[in-house]
């Protein structure tokens, strides 16, 4: 972001602050949400600082600041693009703009660091920064009745309302989800009129932006992936303070479609290129997935936030798997390149020469002049804990099997749970209790999804335990050093899609716990589509330590074309043989590791 | 073309001759070859009238002709868009302006009604324009070495030769085709640079327009594909005059390389619709084919230059499968609407929401404001007699079966020979040859590639003939009435593709004599993408005279998933049961005349 790494896309993001704070001479340059990027990357310094002190990005993140206070105008207004190259067009296109947008990110950074160190400079910017906002936009007369085209504010301002208390900020998040989609008049219509009908990508119809009907009328998931879902965890948020339970059945009504009717084995989500949208249920093409990594991160934070509000482990399942897969993959093993998009199949072949495929990338890139995706990752990953347990006043809920340790409050008691497992690889977790006391509370542990055979046993012995929604609730006396010792059983299981889904028709996927894999041509070759998998083949999972950063592989006997019956003619009536075919396949987050060759998650099946 | 069909998008062509001619005033309008629209169909009253008279046809092409020649400028200039709109830009972009390609439609047109009615008007008409043509570019110092961005002059000259027998006609066809593709420097970048680089329609690589080597270096089928097409039949044209075994061999290997590596089994060509283009081996996509209608035209035309060059019934073989399946899929069986792209499956439900299919129309159009696929197919179909018979001095050669009569002379002798058939539907065909004496000549009938088993008998009786490539030639002398029968088994065949076409993995299509059949959603209901052949489907062909104008239809017991055992989940670990499902499949020229709805031609195989 301050344009140091050689031969990446050039961001300008520092230098565009740097000159809205007026410490440089220049015009802004870059996207108009480029501030975002910026915000992004502080908010995943503010959750490493709050697991680990380091002075030296303290310092870095307290100079970015200074910078935003000298940037921010005296109204309190805080963007760059505008500042800088419009200032007579803020708050003139809430639907394109992104003004609220970038909001939303600072307010997230802001609360992620004033949590970590108590500092509360940030904090004040970006009240003033709100305080602005609510004088410009709401439900009073004279004010506009604006909400963003982008959703990201309605979660951030939750964030916000949660560290602060002030009520200001919930009311501002509930007028702009209630009001999104009010129709008579429609304010992007509105506001369209007043500046002359410009719009900053010509006119995109309305369900792009969730805004096609009130939000408590909507029942599919519509157009960009990534502003649907922020703005569904928005309303899961808000919906969940207010208790309200209209609210929180848009939310599950909409969790449905998505991933009963919109989402990709991955965990992706968006299956169309032009605007980054979902189209209708069953339209997933795997050579043209769109599935932003963005909007696989998105479905994370909606997914942890419904899992939390309805305690239902189908919710974490989806969370699992697209943290394992869809999200993952976006990044290299080497953490420097990264995917914007992530199809489920990649023909070099043929994507360099078919406009249909050009957004798909064959191998990761390392930046983006729209570089949403790569500090999203990084906030995403350098938040994991805020995902992998949750807790009630009775309950400590373990989500998702992750090495490492955690503190709770339980019935007043100081509780820690220690994790020793080599999930997802092997299905053995260790949970060890640390407490100062005798204290009963429920443990209540995740069975995944994807697990038919699990056992559970509290030191060494097998125990009692109720089931509900997918988590095995263990209600007992803890004390001391307690051992939980999960077992799930994690045999390699063979995926079949809906037989509406007509890309993977006569298709299987391949997955071990919440791993999908994927053959990759390095492993097995170009023409995977001609890769056949019997019904009953036997698939062997094995550790491979050494390879990308240590992956268990699976292999087997599937069958292909005998090429030596293949003549060059394009079409025969001949039905060619079968001939054995070994394969390997490996975790699809994994793939494009080593160099350029086709990939394909869904494999023929016999 | 006169703007008389209520509904259809407006097309202003004969309003374009008429302010041209001065006798209306306005400017163009449409598309910068809007002229040739007319042009095809002029030649198609003029393949019309070669067949039968018609005084009032034949007076409104003599009024078309007069206008043509009150629009034609005096140095013989003649283009509607450039006369009206555009007199300073004449022949500054030959390659995006269209001029010569208008140019070349219109000598068609006129060597076709003077071949019909013996005036020679409009050959004056045409004489003068290429004489102003040859007047401006050449090979000869102060003339630009241009040539056309469309192909189509080449052909159109080869006929204006045969017609004339004037050298120059070749000489300026030869001069394109060789000129095509230099370098040092490209005639695209002299021009370019002198009109200060702007393009039309901006900057387009070179190989979208054959230019990016000489055509002799040329080995694969590349750009749009119909100036391909047109262009290769060209080239045929002129080495088969010039007896240039080199150049014949650049048009052999761009055959090669099209029907074995780059062709729909509809016979359809060009599988990307941005750019209208081939794209590489073996990327042939059903969904998104693009296959415009006048690419498998053109395909059709250059099929008909190859077989009579090289007798060799392969070229007839892809001539009969383009025309029976990916050209007359271009127009409805009321004749009144067309496809301008012929994709080999429609999903209607998806075709909507997908801008990467936004080019695949799910019914037919009335008509288009590019509209150059109509009249293509008219003059195709009223030119049909020229595809199903030729001759040199001692052979007479069927290529095509389809009933009616033609006459021949072979040694002197005035042959006539009658073909009675109900071919596509049945494999019987009866040939009565009318001789005025006893005549000794060979009769070749071509066998065609897709069957496997055929009699042959002369007056009820076995008779011997020698077979090659793919004809059976019968040399004997033949007597008034002599009856030839040939019968050709025509069962129903299971089609698979090369193993490297991965759009059709795992998938057959079904065909019957040289129909492609598809399911239709009509017939077999939706979701046709579940609908699964086993191996050893027992297929029924029947006719049915009532059905879409008297179809042979095929029937039979094909399989697809148990929807009782589906439950509202995407992704499931379950094997569904299959269960049997009854199938009706149609001729694919046929679909689309039954209101929208899915169409497949490849279905999935067990």
């Amino acid at each position: 972001m301050n344009d140091q790494i050689p031969g990446a896309e050039p961001s300008h993001t520092i230098a565009n602050l740097e000159i809205a704070a007026g410490k440089k001479e220049g015009k802004h340059y870059g996207m108009v949400f480029q501030d975002s990027d910026l915000y992004k990357w502080m908010e995943t310094v503010g959750f490493a600082l709050a697991v680990e002190n380091d002075e030296k990005w303290e310092q870095v993140m307290d100079d970015v600041i200074d910078l935003l206070e000298q940037a921010q105008e005296s109204d309190g207004y805080l963007n760059t693009f505008f500042s800088v190259n419009h200032p007579d067009k803020k708050w003139t296109n809430l639907k394109d703009d992104h003004e609220l947008y970038c909001a939303g990110h600072l307010i997230e950074a802001a609360t992620a660091y004033y949590e970590a160190t108590g500092k509360e400079k940030v904090i004040k910017i970006v009240s003033r920064l709100v305080d602005h906002i609510i004088s410009v936009l709401g439900p009073e007369d004279g004010k506009k009745r604006g909400y963003p085209g982008h959703p990201e504010i309605e979660l951030a301002l939750m964030k916000l309302y949660r560290v602060t208390n002030d009520q200001k900020y919930l009311d501002l998040c509930k007028f702009f989800i209630e009001e999104r989609g009010q129709k008579d008049p429609h304010y992007f219509d509105v506001e369209a009129a007043e500046r002359e009908g410009r719009d900053r990508w010509g006119f995109i119809n309305y369900d792009y932006f969730q805004a096609h009907q009130p939000i408590r009328e909507q029942t599919t998931a519509e157009g960009h992936s990534v502003r649907a879902v922020y703005l569904y965890s928005g309303i899961a948020d808000l919906a969940a303070e207010l208790q309200d339970e209209q609210l929180l059945d848009v939310s599950r009504k909409l969790w449905e479609n998505t991933v009963n009717k919109r989402m990709y084995v991955t965990g992706g989500i968006g299956s169309s290129a032009h605007q980054e949208r979902f189209t209708v249920d069953y339209d997933l093409p795997n050579d043209r997935a769109y599935t932003e990594t963005c909007a696989a991160i998105a479905l994370i934070f909606w997914a942890q936030r419904m899992v939390q509000i309805d305690g239902d482990g189908k919710y974490a399942d989806i969370m699992e798997r697209a943290l394992y897969n869809g999200a993952l993959s976006g990044i290299s093993l080497d953490g420097k390149s990264y995917f914007y998009v992530n199809p489920l199949e990649v023909w070099p072949h043929t994507a360099n020469h078919r406009e249909d495929m050009k957004t798909v990338k064959t191998t990761r890139q390392q930046w983006f002049g729209c570089s949403c995706c790569p500090p999203n990752i990084a906030r995403l990953l350098a938040s994991l804990g805020q995902y992998i347990y949750s807790s009630n006043e009775h309950e400590a809920y373990v989500h998702l099997y992750i090495g490492g340790e955690t503190q709770f409050t339980l019935n007043d008691h100081n509780i820690s749970l220690k994790q020793e497992t080599n999930y997802p690889w092997e299905g053995n977790v260790n949970i060890t209790i640390s407490t100062e006391q005798l204290s009963i509370f429920t443990l209540a542990v995740r069975i995944p999804g994807w697990c038919k055979d699990s056992t559970i046993m509290v030191n060494e012995e097998k125990t009692t335990y109720t089931v509900e929604k997918g988590y095995a609730k263990i209600q007992r006396e803890w004390k001391q050093g307690d051992q939980v010792n999960l077992n799930f059983e994690m045999p390699v299981e063979v995926v079949r899609s809906h037989p509406e889904v007509r890309e993977n028709a006569g298709k299987v996927a391949l997955q071990r716990g919440p791993i999908v894999y994927c053959l990759e041509q390095a492993d097995n070759g170009s023409n995977l589509q001609d890769v056949t998998l019997s019904g009953d083949i036997e698939l062997t999972a094995k550790h491979e330590p050494d390879l990308l950063n240590g992956i268990t592989i699976l292999t087997g006997q599937a069958l292909q074309t005998d090429r030596t019956q293949v003549q060059d003619q394009l079409y025969t009536t001949n039905s060619y043989q079968k001939v054995p075919k070994e394969i390997k396949a490996i975790p699809y987050y994994a793939w494009s590791n080593r160099g350029e060759g086709e990939m394909v998650v869904w494999i023929k099946e016999q």
